[in-house]
């Protein structure tokens, strides 16, 4: 199975590769000294890449070939009210979510039957005071995604959109940590790979 | 009323100027002949400005003053397959229909009991091959107004998103022509003021 992983050096692209260690692995990220050392640690192949820039994301998918499974775990958090909201800021939030995923559907090759697993949101979680620049950027990547699937369909090809509750990782730091109950990313990782794989596989994974 | 309309020279803002023509009306668009001509017809002040230009939305705002209501009647429509997505069309779409509501939501003034009014979409409408950058640009809209109807409700500010059918307006010229059963801009206005000045607001009006 050859599988892409998308954000391979953040807490739940660690996790993912680290759970499907033995398949035929591509990790990326941007940070190319952790990538190469997760890489050897799993047996897979680093491709560090910035999904922002749209030379680099093409290079990325013509270089990994074609797939039978891809993860988008690409994404960042910011706060701020709508009278501090900054343009550059919900600017970044889109490119960090959206873009990198329209990259994705128009570079990546993908085998008939391949899935392709993107992380969307909960509304109630992220439409509250204070994330509505967040919460944007998780409405865009749910819509196009949703428009997304039914041309992928013609192709044979498999949209996941999985919807988790908060995950214990970095992006959390800059608000003090993770909220309680929040899944570490070994049990997301877990419960995301189990729903995923599913014969047919859910077009919406609610963990 | 002291009402404000962004994109007034539209079709949909055209028909909501005319519907309230005898209230104290401030009309804004970019084509700045048509809005003054709009302006006189109605009765209306018109402060042309280019939403996209955070200085322009500012200074509009500020002119704008306290408002009792607000019409976002902005945005724009462009097709293409996810192989075919420019990352400029996709950008362009959020400035229209997302970054324009950020700003007005940024610097609006609105008086205790004011009413917000957007145009969101049906999600079945607009998720279909050939639509998903629209699509994302309406979903981060909707999804970023959910965030703020929270914020304002402190302030007393309520937020009304409509949800609209097709209306037979020039953002259909470039698909040569509105769908079918499209409303006409005079009925659609019709039915978003019966419905937007209900006591209380809906925070979502489906048309």
């Amino acid at each position: 199975m050859r599988t892409l992983i998308l954000g391979a050096t953040g807490g739940l692209g660690s996790a993912l590769a680290l759970a499907l260690k033995g398949q035929e692995l591509l990790l990326s990220g941007r940070r190319a000294a952790e990538l190469r050392a997760l890489a050897e640690k799993v047996g897979g192949q680093a491709l560090p890449a910035d999904l922002k820039d749209e030379l680099e994301a093409k290079a990325l998918l013509e270089e990994a070939g074609e797939l039978d499974l891809a993860f988008h775990a690409v994404g960042s958090v910011a706060r701020g009210s709508l009278r501090e909201a900054e343009r550059k800021a919900v600017e970044s939030l889109l490119e960090d979510h959206l873009l990198s995923a329209l990259f994705l559907l128009k570079y990546g090759r993908f085998r008939p039957g391949a899935r392709l697993v993107f992380f969307g949101a909960y509304p109630r979680y992220v439409q509250v005071p204070g994330f509505a620049a967040y919460a944007a950027a998780k409405g865009a990547l749910e819509w196009y995604l949703e428009a997304a699937r039914k041309e992928l369909r013609r192709e044979g090809v498999r949209l996941v959109l999985v919807r988790l509750p908060a995950v214990a990782t970095g992006l959390w730091a800059p608000f003090g940590g993770p909220p309680k109950g929040a899944l570490s990313p070994e049990e997301a990782a877990r419960k995301v790979l189990e729903g995923v794989l599913q014969e047919p596989p859910p077009e919406v994974l609610e963990v």
